[in-house]
Parts: C-alpha cells; sequence; structure tokens
C-alpha cells in the first residue's frame, strides 16, 4: 500500500496504480493540504472534473438543518467574476454539464465536460466553490427553488419512503435527519449563517480535487495551481480520513407517511457496518445474493414467484460510524402484510442457513462484472477516486477491490448473516402509503418491527 | 450514403463508418431480413447487445391496449431450455444487465455485458425473442407485477403527467394511449393474444440486432449464425421504416389528474416534427435554447430569476408520423397561474423574434458536447446504431450529425418557430394536482390551452 493521502508529504507525487492498460493514477498533496488525485485514461474522449469537500448535514447545527445542501445551491448563483447566468452559459456553450450533490458526510461539484474543455472545467468548478458570492438576493431567490425541490421530495413515494426509514433507524440522531432540512428550517436560513458555514467548513485540507479522462496529472496540477495560487500556501496537512466513534442508534422502529397513494411503499432494515469494516466486501456479496440482481432471493420469491411487486431489492449504504443494509418493495396495500412476512422470512432463512455454494460464486460473478461495467465512463472513475480518497485517504484498484470480494468465503458471510439479520433482532421499518394511522398497518408489518 | 438498410442485398455486408480512431461499423443483411449492424470500440471493455423490433404499442388492437409491453415481460419467463430463474442467474453471474422496454413505435430487448460474454448475452436475447414459451401460468404471475407497474407509475406525478399530456395532445389518437394499457386490459389479456401478437409481428424483417463494443462483426455474426440457424432463412428482405401519412390530431386540450401533491406539476406543448421532417435538426436547436440546458430561457426565467420551480425544462419526442415540443415545470399550487404565463410568453418571444446569435451558437455547442459525451459508453452506442437503422435504415456518424446540427441558421430556427409556437396557437396541457376539477385551475392555465 502507498502512503495513505493524509500522511504524503505536501508537494510531493505518488503513483497509486498502473494496471499496464495505459491507465495511470496519481495523487499530489499541495500546500494548503489539497489533495489532486487523476486517472488518466487514454481511449476516453471526456475529462469528469470533480471537488470532493468532506462536509455534509451530519455538520450542520441543529438550528442550520440543510445549510450544507443550501449553501451548494447558492455557490452557483454568482461569483466574483460570473454571474449565475454566465456561468450556466459558459458550460452549456461546451455542452458540459456543472452540478453537484450534498450527501451525510459529502459535498462534490463536478464538471464532466469533452477533453478540450479541462481547462474550463477546472475554472468553473474552482470559481464556485472559491470564490461564491453568497448575495442576499440570490440566498432568497434560491430559498424557494429549495423549497420546491422538498415540495418534489415529498411527491415521490420512493424518496419520501428512503427519509423516513433512515429517520425510523437513527431517530433523532443527525445522520437521521434529511440532507435538505425543513419548510422551517429553510425559510430561516440567513445569508450570513451560510457565509459562515461556508467559510469555516470548506478548509483545503478537507478537500480532494478528482479527475479522470483523456488528461495528464501534469496539466490538471498546471491548472489547480494556476486557478488557486494565491490559496495553495500554509503549513496545513490533509484531514485524515472522517472516523466514527460508536453505532449510533435511536430508533423509532416504525415511521408511517400517510399518503394518498396507489401502492404501499415499505421499506425494512437494520444498522449494518460502518465504511471502515473489513467486513463489507463479506457484506457486498451478501446484499448482492439478497436483493442485488434479478436471481437475487428477494426478486425471485417475490417478483418472480408471487407477483406481489414491480420493484424489489435491498441496499446497503455506509457512513464513518454506521451503516444499513435495507429492502425495498412497493406493492398494493392489501399485499403489504404478506410482502412483510416473506421479506423476514428471507432475512431468517440466510441467517440461519447463509448462502449456497451456487450463490456465493454468482454473487461475486455479479460484483466484479458490475465493478467493470460501472467504470466505464470518466464520471464514474472520477466518483470512485474522489470518493475514496476523501473516505480512506487511499486507493484500492478496481482489481484489488475484486480480489476483495474473490476472498470473502461462504464461512464469513454465514456469520455476518447471523449477526445482522438473526429473527431475534427486530427490523426498523417505514411505510409510504394510504394508512391515517400506525394501527391501520397490517399485523405483519408492526410484528416484524416489534 | 451507402444503400439504406432495407435495399442491401441478403447476405452482404456495408461499411457505414470508420472514421480513424480504429472504429468500425458495419452492417449486414442475413437471410430472412434481419439485420445485424455493429459498432467495434476497441478501448472499451464491454459488449452491449440489443434486438430491437420495430414493433410498440401503436401496432395494438384497442382490445390488446397493453400486450406490446405484456409480451415484453411474458418472455423473459422462460424458454424452451431455460426457466425465467436459470435466464436470471446466468445473466447475474457474470454481473451483466439483461432486461428490455417498450415504446410506442419500438420494443429493445438488451444485454450489458464484460466483453468477453458477449456469446453469453447473444445467446440470452435471442433465447428471450425466439424461444420464448409465453406459458399460461407465467401470463398469469406476470399480470400482477405489470398492474403493480401501473400503479407505481400513478404514483409518480411527473410519469403520471407524461401520460396525461399525450392523452391532452393526441386524444383517443392510439399513440395518445399509455405503453402500459389500463388495468382493464392487462386483467383481462389472455396467453393466447399474447402467443398470437408474437407470432405475427416478431418477424425477422422487422428487427436489427445492435451490438456496440469491444467486439467484432465477424465474432457476431457468427454467434448470431450459429444461434439463430434454423431461421435464417427464405426471400424476406427488411422492413422499410416505419412511414406515417399524416399529422394525427385528436385533441382535448387540457387533462388534468388529481393528485393529493405538494407540488402541482405542468406539462405545456405543442405538436412539433415527424423524425423524417428535415427540420428536426433546427428543432433540436431550438429546444435547446428554449429549454435544453440550464442557460436556457426557460430554465433562466423560471427557476433562476424568480426561483418558481425546482426542475423545469424542455424536450422533444418524434414518432414517424407525428412529433411534440413541451415544456414541465413543478411548482407550488399558487404559483401554477404565474408558471403559466411565464412560460406562454417566453414561447411567444421566441416565435416572435427567433434566437439571438449568442444563443444560437450555445445550442449548438451544447448540442455538439452533448453528442460526444452522451456516446461514451457502449449501451448508448447500442442504442445509437440499433434505433437509426430501425427509424431510418441508415447510419449517420456523429460527425453527420454535428454538421447538420452546425448548419442550421437563425432564419431556420425563427421560421420554426413562428410555425410551432406563434400565440395566435393554442397549447396543450396537463396537470397533476391537488384540484378536484378544470374549474379550480388558476384561469391562466385555461388560457393557455384555450
Amino acid at each position: 500500500m502507498t502512503v495513505p493521502g493524509h500522511l504524503q508529504r505536501p508537494g510531493t507525487t505518488k503513483v497509486l496504480d498502473r494496471p499496464g492498460d495505459g491507465r495511470v493514477v496519481r495523487r499530489t498533496v499541495l500546500p494548503g493540504g489539497l489533495r489532486v488525485i487523476s486517472e488518466q485514461a487514454p481511449g476516453t474522449r471526456s475529462a469528469s472534473v470533480g471537488l470532493w469537500v468532506g462536509v455534509g448535514s451530519r455538520d450542520e447545527r441543529p438550528n442550520l438543518a440543510g445549510a450544507a445542501h443550501y449553501l451548494e445551491h447558492v455557490l452557483f448563483k454568482g461569483t466574483r467574476t460570473r454571474s449565475a447566468t454566465r456561468i450556466a452559459e459558459e458550460i452549456d456553450a461546451v455542452g458540459g454539464e456543472l452540478n453537484a450533490f450534498t450527501s451525510k458526510e459529502h459535498t462534490c461539484y463536478y464538471a464532466h465536460v469533452v477533453d478540450s474543455d479541462l481547462a474550463l472545467a477546472v475554472d468553473l468548478v474552482c470559481d464556485v466553490v472559491f470564490d461564491a458570492v453568497i448575495a442576499e438576493s440570490d440566498v432568497d431567490t434560491e430559498r424557494r427553488v429549495i423549497l420546491e425541490e422538498i415540495a418534489m421530495r415529498d411527491d415521490d413515494p420512493e424518496d419520501l419512503l428512503h427519509e423516513a426509514f433512515i429517520g425510523a433507524l437513527l431517530g433523532s440522531h443527525v445522520l437521521g435527519r434529511s440532507v435538505l432540512g425543513t419548510s422551517d428550517s429553510i425559510r430561516e436560513m440567513r445569508a450570513s449563517s451560510l457565509r459562515g458555514f461556508h467559510r469555516r467548513r470548506y478548509a483545503l485540507s478537507h478537500m480532494v480535487l478528482a479527475v479522470a479522462g483523456n488528461i495528464t496529472h501534469a496539466e490538471v496540477l498546471r491548472l489547480v495551481r494556476r486557478r488557486l495560487t494565491d490559496r495553495l500556501t500554509g503549513a496545513a496537512t490533509p484531514a485524515a480520513p472522517r472516523q466514527g466513534r460508536a453505532n449510533p442508534r435511536g430508533r423509532d422502529g416504525l415511521v408511517l407517511r400517510t399518503d394518498d397513494s396507489e401502492q404501499a411503499h415499505l421499506m425494512l432494515g437494520v444498522p449494518a457496518l460502518t465504511r471502515h469494516d473489513d467486513r463489507r466486501f463479506a457484506l457486498g456479496v451478501l446484499n448482492a445474493a439478497l436483493g442485488g440482481g434479478v436471481s437475487s432471493r428477494l426478486f425471485q420469491e417475490i417478483r418472480e414467484r408471487r407477483g406481489l411487486a414491480y420493484q424489489v431489492y435491498s441496499s446497503l449504504a455506509s457512513y464513518s460510524d454506521t451503516g444499513h443494509l435495507s429492502v425495498y418493495a412497493g406493492t398494493q396495500p392489501d399485499q403489504l402484510g404478506q410482502v412483510a412476512t416473506v421479506v423476514r422470512e428471507v432475512l431468517d432463512d440466510v441467517a440461519v442457513g447463509g448462502l449456497t455454494e451456487a450463490e456465493l460464486l454468482r454473487a461475486k460473478g455479479q460484483l466484479r462484472g458490475a465493478l467493470l461495467l460501472g467504470s466505464e465512463d470518466t464520471s464514474a472513475r472520477m466518483s470512485r477516486i474522489g470518493k475514496s480518497e476523501l473516505n480512506y485517504a487511499d486507493y484500492l484498484s478496481l482489481e484489488q477491490t475484486q480480489a476483495r470480494f474473490d476472498a470473502v468465503t461462504g464461512e464469513d458471510v454465514a456469520l455476518l448473516a447471523k449477526e445482522l439479520l438473526a429473527g431475534t433482532r427486530s427490523l426498523s421499518a417505514a411505510v409510504v402509503g394510504p394508512y391515517e394511522h400506525r394501527d391501520e398497518l397490517p399485523q405483519e408489518v408492526r410484528e416484524v418491527t416489534a
């Protein structure tokens, strides 16, 4: 293993991977603690640039709920040298995409452009992140846009369900809150609070600039140094990856959001592993076999054999100090109890008996193929290297990741399934559907969460 | 131009493009009229295989509404040599994706796999399309899945809005119907009807097998010939592209779907061009400037200046004999009238004054970049060549497409904008939102559709 990003000496560059197919992954630590990581991928014709900031909604004080995401919006409303319209015009003129997203532990500003427009992409991303004006009037206009975004989320049963589920699992813990904030917190947000959040949180030492595509590392460095010249000073070194202390809990067990919908939307799940847990590769295998593919137990039992859902899957989320495994299904309200029972049975089965040899093999094959197919475009490669650097201060190649999955044994998965899914542990659940009170929910749903 | 696909002699192969970067696009017409078109794209590590069938929901008789899509589902439920579970297991084992979609004029069965799994991909796609069993019991199980799919669509305001809008624009015309059918038509669908639809409609002469990725045309042909050996006989030649006779109309003007949603979801639009209309490149430029990007007039006026929506865009659809341009926005119900007015004003402005020189240039740049960035992965390339062959019996390279956009003049766009968008023409509209009757809709919405 190469030296972790936060221990690499400022001013130096390391080659992290050179698999022999022309690709090279390099990391440079610049003065001030900014890390630049790039994947040169000859044969592609585009470039993806992402500035990852190790700040998200969990870093907000309660009265500033939604600030990280609000700030992300406002930074596009104008910089010292560009109006919002000019920013939009410049990226549209080259047919590129310039956007951002905020999660609970990260914020990422990114641009995806034709390779010859790399300089513009680096300039625009740096401009919004470092030189935004955050004007009072723009904060007010954007307030309305964010209130629309919240209303839109509330109109999408699956999005609403995700929010309700994480509330059910984590209760009042800061991770249980929505990244969007609440209508109330958004209405009360002040420009000065956003400026303060930006000033305090957007430090170079908490940032990773990730670039992938038909680029060279030298060119990326030249562009970054030119653009950020005044800022690349000081003795700060990169921050270590965010580490949690414990598995936070604060569960409500069962959350209902009444909605006049055709389907009842159900999410069931359990706390799982942090992103630093070495068993996460075994968990990936377990999830693939459980509900990750069309041959998975949940898909086969619920959709193929019983026709109870159009969409049914399991998925994983991980944070620095916790994580969860969840199952989603949308079904007719009169079938909701049956679906909950089948999910519980499928989880019990795997908790008791683990996976078959064939399932284990198939899950590994599935992860291997998905890994390769999921890294075809430069945006996916950029995300992979940026997120990995911020989360682990490390790079794991496709081959290394695959080797970690391949090394998982049936015993590893069985132990984990037993620990996480055993029938004695109740499930957390959220339902979005046409029920006024929790009492109206089918008995089976209330039982699996009891 | 090379000879069109339906006029190419069976048994022959033509090179359609060889841009000099290693890529080659070739077309072979096989006995029986099946066309095989491939794009060899060295440097990629995957293969995408799509069997495009020139059949969609507009080919259904009214009592079979939803049959094309229902059939697409049922074909995956088992073939002469594979159960549904085995199909799912085989594709999961290599981490690939095997799926299909149905539209109004096409059905496409596709697989996306690592390049070394090309043979499996061709085999699976051919197996479901040609050798499915269509068993009574599977039709019954899948009936429930499709009813769930319809319910899910009804719970998504934006999906529901699209359906309502095309109903508003085309009324009772077959194109105005949902691809999914109705709950009633699905409940009554018989296995024998699906078998009949399959037998009558799935002829080799109406199919294009498109493959893109790290493959050779020779290898694709070898696999197809081996898999379909008995079927590749007879004197049938490829069908000519679907041609329409007129611009069908049957408009209702304004359709409301009552929904207890937070936002009011609005779609406004006009009939536009068929896919065979040469002015479609000018229309693409117009759409880009109107609502295709973040610097577009609609995005700037509605989101950036007024904060009236989180999502607002215009988009195009085209069929063999009609097409439309539509505008979407989601907003608070009390702002719906204002949004409708601003949309109408923006359309009026461009109908009267066309685009500025800067907008014209920017729209072309946007389309150029999007064209390149949108063809990075092998799935996108496969879709491009397959759809183009079915729609036009022709291949247009990225460079040729770009040249067509570049040749568009401000005058072309101005004439088209005047013809399609002039204020004297009323708009068709759909609203999904918390209104019981059309009378409750804001006056402005009723006015723009009057």
